[in-house]
């Protein structure tokens, strides 16, 4: 077990693998800021039906959502047009009445809608490379913002459960984690239970297509970023290992880890600190729990 | 956000309510470790199909744990025969052959059972009294340890998702809290989709009845613990509210929150530092984060 650290972060932790200091590594290079404005593309994929109050309200205060209809119970009508009349009408999204049941036949078994359904093009993922000249890490833009909190990602490597993906995304905006990354292969799909599990965040955090995962997170490094990966056999604990400044997490599929090319990728592997029999965590409460070490706990 | 903590762990929180010392509240009196021996009773519940390697090995290694039958595919069958010949053996354990596709009829769609299943009866969940009695915070006994870690306990207010339940005991195992306890009424059953979940903490981890949760959290009063309950409007950041000591962190329902009479039954209502327009964690998330910030960072 780790002892508790003191504060302050150190600059490198004794586990860091020894390589030459990275050209934008100086602190303060990286934005830590989430880009306001839109999150992803407008989508030309086929239409779904996202449902839940959270997940809702995200999509109509997303300006990069396509919106196709939307139904809701009288009650949930309501509520939502008084609390997001400017989205609504921004949006020129007129609500029709619907029941429970009209709504319930409308979604899977035991979807639990609250009363409310939009349906919806995915938004389009966008590709790391457009990503960052987008938040000026690129070649063609320098909008960082030296002021910002920590940068830090998540990349997922073949997380294909939609209820783990959600709720990663959810702790991804709950903490400030800049965007999530996920593979071409082995990315799941943006469908109404991922979106719900999200909690909104699916119109939050940028859920980013990596391409090619190793070869993403060489470009990342390029970018002055820490490749960290979750691994269950890590020697260090998280907190230890941590060696501050812009950070990629790294988190591999339930039961199956890190691949061995996205592992070789990572300047670093850290773990947990969790006890016998249990060797690791359901992969959205190892991302939550991580966030929140690297950025939940900051000032 | 709140600051960074100092190194070790104040008595008392600015926000902690005050209240008379509580008569076992000073340090070490309460056992932080789980007693070894069988988890729960055998019960004589329905008996159910339970699935996958981290389940069945815990299945397996607890005495009180009811065992009609187990079937395996010809490869998990010679692993389980490598890694748990002493289980096997001591329970008197056989295990049939069989094919993926007849373990897949055994279990609902989708059940990833990696080649091994065991029919079991449930757990009896002991009743909250006399698991105090049994680890020594009953009237009878006194067997206090007062070298062990930090008494912790997770209390789940109608927390009904097989899969939340499930992974609120793995993060629970993992970082060493005592027991996870529910109200009856409203307590998620033991199934084949809870035990996968939890990865072997069903069996690790004693799943306590706690009849009226109210009355419950008022009898873990007396005997010294903290109640702490989660709730996202709650003013102070748990690593800033967290009082030390005994404590037994209670989470309500996902959308629901705490219930009023278990919320009047808390010390200390503490939040997580999430950022808008996420107010809170998935309900599992929450539980590892907090488990972690309460238990897991701890020396």
């Amino acid at each position: 077990m780790a002892k508790r650290k003191p504060p302050g972060r150190a600059k490198s932790a004794p586990h860091a693998p020894k390589r030459p200091k990275r050209p934008n590594e100086s602190p303060g290079k990286l934005p830590g800021r989430r880009p306001t404005g839109p999150v992803g593309k407008a989508g030309g994929g086929d239409p779904y039906w996202l449902y839940g109050w959270h997940a809702v309200r995200a999509a109509l205060a997303n300006p990069a959502r396509t919106i196709l209809d939307a139904r809701a119970t009288p009650s949930a009508q309501k509520r939502l047009e008084t609390e997001a009349r400017g989205n609504l009408e921004a949006r020129g999204v007129t609500l029709d009445s619907a029941s429970r049941a009209e709504l319930d036949a409308l979604l899977p078994a035991g979807a639990v809608h609250q009363g409310l359904v939009l349906e919806v093009r995915p938004l389009t993922p966008p590709a790391l490379a457009d990503w960052l000249d987008r938040i000026g890490l690129g070649e063609a833009a320098d909008t960082r913002d030296p002021a910002g909190p920590r940068a830090v990602l998540v990349a997922l490597d073949q997380v294909n459960d939609p209820h783990n993906v959600g709720a990663v995304l959810r702790s991804a905006a709950a903490f400030g984690a800049l965007a999530v990354l996920a593979p071409r292969h082995g990315q799941a799909p943006e469908t109404g239970a991922l979106a719900k599990a999200a909690s909104g965040a699916l119109d939050v955090v940028p859920y980013i297509d990596a391409g090619n995962l190793a070869r993403a997170l060489g470009l990342l490094k390029q970018h002055g970023f820490w490749i960290l990966g979750l691994a269950g056999d890590a020697g260090a604990d998280l907190a230890a290992a941590d060696p501050g400044g812009p950070l990629v997490l790294v988190l591999g599929g339930e039961g199956k880890g890190l691949r061995r090319l996205t592992r070789e990728a990572c300047d670093l592997l850290a773990a947990l600190p969790t006890r016998p029999p249990i060797d690791q965590l359901n992969i959205s409460n190892a991302a939550a729990v991580a966030l929140y070490e690297l950025l939940g706990r900051e000032g």
